[in-house]
């Protein structure tokens, strides 16, 4: 009982719903700003957001790239709120949740879990937003290795819904478990990764569906242009609904997945076959950087997101409403 | 000039626009009752939908199963203005278009194709749904071979956008170029598949991407509901937005492609070398279809393709304002 009483008083033990969070950011790229925006979107209270970077001017830095990052300019306030941190010891010593967005590089990361312990809480959550490398390797240099775990986004992470949690073979189940809390708790899809597996999950999944399309495009079949028109007007809009695994379970009817096998499993077997492997490297490079470019010169990611918002809050709203129904 | 006046005054070429157009659709199973609510819903004035199969009471199979394929129920007219054949020459000789989704079995096609365009008139437009089998040997015994093209849908064809146009070396470009016309006149994406691939293009896409799915839920990393969740959190509301090379193009910045390759070309090439290889009948597959049983049930499919009818309706939406606005 007192353990329960404790744990509704300590909000490092309940990340999910907490009113008084103390959040710091390392790392000021692309995703550093992106989650930097999701966080004050979602802080409740008097929370507060650090951010820790060692570039120079950093508050100029975050005060002139983060508002683009939001739908319409921030408040002033919101933005002002974010407390600027001068070192790691102050950036970390009070923090419930410390998020790593630095550079790609196993010796940064592996030094700064190492400093990182030794200043903060012991309670707190530690997460790295490394798209490659496995929370085992970064966790080195660490006494308590069960405190880190790789939280990876799908970009851009104040928009899109997905994070993949990555922990090693010495992440604690309650890390993971306070982890999926605090995303659950703010509307996003955690997914718990059980193996660290070469570019996780979605990655490797898209980069499969790259091969071929690079390997068809190469061949001639359809243009670059054509390519993203296809899974554009089919799977894309499908697989927002319902995962190929969903979907082809619904095409087999009440044998689902079984029957869609038995019916053509024999196409999916020679479209397997006859599939490409090109590599990276191999020459079909030129040709297919130069059809993007004229295809599509410099995209224009507002647009894009914009429409990615309006997608999202449709299946939010439309998926809400089914659970209603489903719930009366 | 008396040819172009030809052309205004003869509706069969210009099926894009036309305003009384004939078209018969061969074969009544789930493609082609789809087909039809799709043609019913876009015939303009005076047009005439045709229906031949050699099923029993097919008026009352039509009559039955049809409505399902409306978001509402259709209309006693809509539907009781369907012609239903009695006999393959009555169904095509006053045909502008001729439309085939009957058994996947070539020898059926062969005989049907030789036999309609004994009856059909001489400038109709052939198409066949197929998924797999190539406009070349279906027209094995055709005596003008030009005519013929696969027509290859996304299921289902009355909700989703895209359609593949394969044609065989012999369909000439005027066929191709009018059936892309009749598409794009009524708002669907028609693709130009420039060679007769096995599978065409939308399928060996997300079949390349069903078996590295298959792969990860096989090894663990993952269930199968994990793995759509994934999907449908990150990828799936993206490539509804902009397709693979288009996002990995803006994810790259201004240098596009080329810079997204320079910067994770390593991560994509260690996980095309890491990915499975999983066959069909290789073992995997009673785990599979169980957790898709166990996570799914029978999946509403109705359900499903309200909200699939809602995030293209979105897309559309916001695709026509953003024309707009780059057109003011």
């Amino acid at each position: 009982m007192s353990n329960a009483g404790d744990s509704q008083q300590d909000p490092i033990l309940r990340v999910g719903s907490n009113k008084d969070l103390r959040i710091t950011l390392i790392g000021t790229g692309t995703i550093g700003l992106s989650f930097a925006a999701f966080h004050l979107a979602h802080l409740l209270g008097p929370s507060q957001l650090t951010i820790y970077d060692t570039r120079p001017n950093v508050s100029q830095y975050v005060e002139e790239n983060l508002p683009k990052f939001f739908a319409e300019e921030p408040s002033a306030a919101a933005i002002s709120n974010i407390r600027i941190a001068t070192s790691l010891k102050s950036a970390v010593e009070d923090a419930h949740i410390i998020q790593e967005s630095g550079p790609e590089n196993l010796a940064f990361k592996k030094e700064l879990w190492a400093n990182v312990e030794k200043h903060a809480p012991e309670q707190s959550l530690f997460w790295s937003s490394t798209s490659g490398i496995p929370a085992s390797q970064q966790a080195q240099d660490m006494q308590d290795k069960s405190r880190l775990l790789v939280v990876h986004p799908y970009n851009p992470p104040h928009i899109m819904p997905l994070l993949e949690l990555v922990p090693s073979p010495d992440t604690s189940e309650e890390v993971i478990k306070r982890t999926q809390e605090f995303w659950t708790g703010r509307g996003r899809v955690p997914i718990h990764i059980k193996k660290e597996t070469t570019g996780f999950v979605a990655n490797r999944l898209a980069f499969a569906l790259l091969r071929e399309a690079v390997h068809l495009v190469n061949e001639g079949v359809v243009s670059v242009e054509e390519l993203d028109s296809i899974v554009e007007s089919s799977m894309g809009p499908r697989w927002a609904v319902a995962g190929p695994f969903k979907s082809y379970h619904a095409g087999g009817g009440p044998a689902g997945l079984e029957s869609f096998f038995k019916n053509i499993g024999g196409t999916v077997q020679d479209c397997w076959q006859d599939s490409g492997k090109p590599d990276v490297g191999d020459g079909w490079e030129k040709k297919i950087f130069k059809q993007a470019h004229d295809a599509y010169g410099t995209v224009d990611i507002s647009e894009r997101d914009k429409l990615m918002r309006r997608v999202l809050e449709v299946l939010k709203e439309e998926k809400s409403k089914g659970a209603q129904t489903s719930e009366e």
